[in-house]
């Protein structure tokens, strides 16, 4: 088993109810800043019961943080922070507020010129104003987790950082949150969620069967209540097993030390950059046919795949690794997720400009980091 | 799904060489204290490792730690520490040698009058010197809790208590310290590792599947690797999973909403206290009779870890639960742990001594509170 460090000190509060325990979890005679996204969490109920479990505390909000949280965005509310003097940021909504709440607690005390260099540059996070999060759409991980991804629209730029110093004090979760989630996005949730645990299960061997397992377990959990969420969008226990597990998905401990291809996450971020995809839409394109043109190499894995997720029987491991592959696809498809660029209207203009960013200059990503310019632009054409 | 709270900020540091980490991991400016036990680590070039690691930085060292850490050793150990200002503790050995070190944690910092107050009456612990680990064996799952379960000779006790404040600071895991275990030892850590699961896993709904899903991955994950570790015990593949297992299994991560039923590990306690038997030695025989007389309430978990763990196939649920429990105790007997009290020569004579200590005064144990003397007598009958 290769060597591996975990360390996750999130604190996750998970439950019915659980908003009430804010004014307990933030800590004391600090100020206050709320971020929040588009709105939604202002007509759900959201917004009052946190509220309510502040019992009158003091706090500014900042509000308007999109989807693919843009840099302008979150430089505007590191403005205001810092004239304010905050000493605590909460996020209430899903990962693309969380996220920008992340980069604006490592702006505040980025001593460097440039926060972008944290981004463009990988500059270290030495230091962040410690944040919590009520989360309110599972999908990102973010929640449990110290990565962040921010977009710059200008530079039609989507790019991650990741650090300890921003992993959450803690973590909200109460499921009934979500239940107002739009089919669309709780699709893209269970996507988000299944190639998160793709980019770290179907790697090359490093001896921890545990994790095997636990990744299926995931997976198995995800698909199973992916089947029924739409016949019953305010079922708890669905609600539940799906935020579960997109948590687990991404909280470190199925990649403690996975050989990780975000070579899905590279091409789809690029999508979401250039073509305003959601990124749940650009990882179901993107996914199946990373799988598809790396199969040689990661066989093992996805024979495993189809037998112990989707019980596909055979001794042909082509055939049966092939068949896992079609499941995925056809299940997003009963989802209404579309898996091609040709359903979005999208062509093959760009596939230079995206092979080019990823792979120019020699540049190489996946496990192996043998994925460079030609194959990222043969991936993209199978996903034509 | 119940509502739960995760929060485990052990930094888990997994892999070969990683004691050379040591240096690194502990506060500096701080007066330390090594605890040790019966003198393995000083036999197998651990103690070597952790010396160098600490390159030249003064402690003072306290061996003599015992398989269940006594008490009165333990209070002579927070009489030096007191006087020596200690700031830090590190434990070098099993989870015995920790658990003791997480009650002198405690005990150092406690305001009331009698540590002994925080095991027999469950003081809680309110501060505690902080400590780390170098474990060198797996199977107690202390490495990454706040839980320890200590002895006091003189009362026949053994008792546990748990606290945030005692989890390690770090726990350094390296899988070659274990090569030079005995095959009791290790065949005590695969049952410890197994009972910790089950004590969280075969218990009643809480509409959890994916933790009941990832409670069976460390049951398969331990079993297979179990059955080959003696075939070869310095394979570091084998050591590295059953190492790894026996953390997850008592992380905290399977139990968050689990029901808990410690009626196994209650009734295991009192037999140690009494014979000498060792903990998993204690366990293999009482598990499997707490499954047969509870195989009712039980029955939804029992076929599901018969059929998902021992591929145990039929229709007939009674006969599968039971064909479950079965392959448990072949399983370890296979590995040379008996599973019997008359295989240690004990007898009836003080099952009405323990049914009095655990469930005297109409007291009640397990998970539904529904086990009192009258069961506890019946389950050690059923273990003769």
């Amino acid at each position: 088993m290769n060597n591996f460090e975990w360390h996750n000190p999130v604190r996750l509060v998970f439950g019915k109810g659980t908003i009430s325990r804010l004014g307990q979890l933030i800590p004391p005679h600090v100020k206050l800043m709320i971020n929040w996204g588009g709105g939604s969490v202002k007509k759900n109920g959201v917004w009052e019961q946190v509220v309510t479990a502040l019992a009158g505390r003091k706090f500014i909000d900042f509000g308007g943080i999109e989807a693919n949280p843009q840099y302008s965005t979150l430089m505007r509310a590191v403005g205001i922070a810092r004239k304010e003097k905050i000493g605590f940021l909460l996020s209430v909504g899903g990962g693309s507020v969380l996220d920008g709440t992340k980069f604006i607690a490592a702006a505040l005390e980025y001593s460097g010129a440039d926060p972008w260099d944290i981004l463009e540059k990988g500059e270290r996070v030495e230091k962040a104003v410690p944040l919590g999060s009520v989360l309110t759409l599972p999908a990102t991980g973010s929640e449990m987790n110290g990565n962040a991804v921010i977009s710059r629209q200008e530079n039609r730029q989507k790019l991650a950082f990741g650090s300890e110093k921003v992993m959450p004090l803690f973590s909200i979760l109460d499921p009934m949150t979500t239940y107002s989630l739009s089919p669309r996005q709780t699709a893209n949730g269970v996507v988000d969620t299944m190639v998160h645990v793709f980019e770290q299960y179907l790697t090359k061997d490093v001896a921890n069967p545990l994790n095997e397992r636990i990744a299926e377990a995931v997976l198995k959990t995800t698909i199973e209540n992916g089947k029924k969420i739409f016949l019953e969008p305010e079922n708890y226990e669905i609600r539940s097993n799906l935020m579960w597990s997109a948590t687990m998905a991404l909280n470190g401990l199925i990649g403690v030390n996975a050989a990780q291809d975000w070579t899905s996450h590279g091409i789809g971020h690029e999508l979401t950059a250039l073509y305003g995809l959601d990124h749940g839409q650009s990882l179901a394109i993107v996914s199946p046919n990373v799988m598809r043109y790396k199969k040689e190499q990661k066989k093992r894995m996805l024979v495993k795949y189809a037998r112990n997720v989707w019980n596909i029987q055979g001794s042909d491991e082509d055939a049966v690794a092939m068949a896992g592959i079609d499941s995925t696809v056809g299940f997003w498809n009963s989802l209404g997720v579309k898996t091609r660029l040709s359903d979005y209207g999208i062509g093959e203009a760009d596939f230079g400009f995206i092979a080019d960013r990823l792979g120019g200059n020699g540049a190489k990503i996946g496990e192996n980091r043998d994925i460079g310019r030609d194959d990222i632009a043969s991936i993209l054409r199978m996903s034509l």
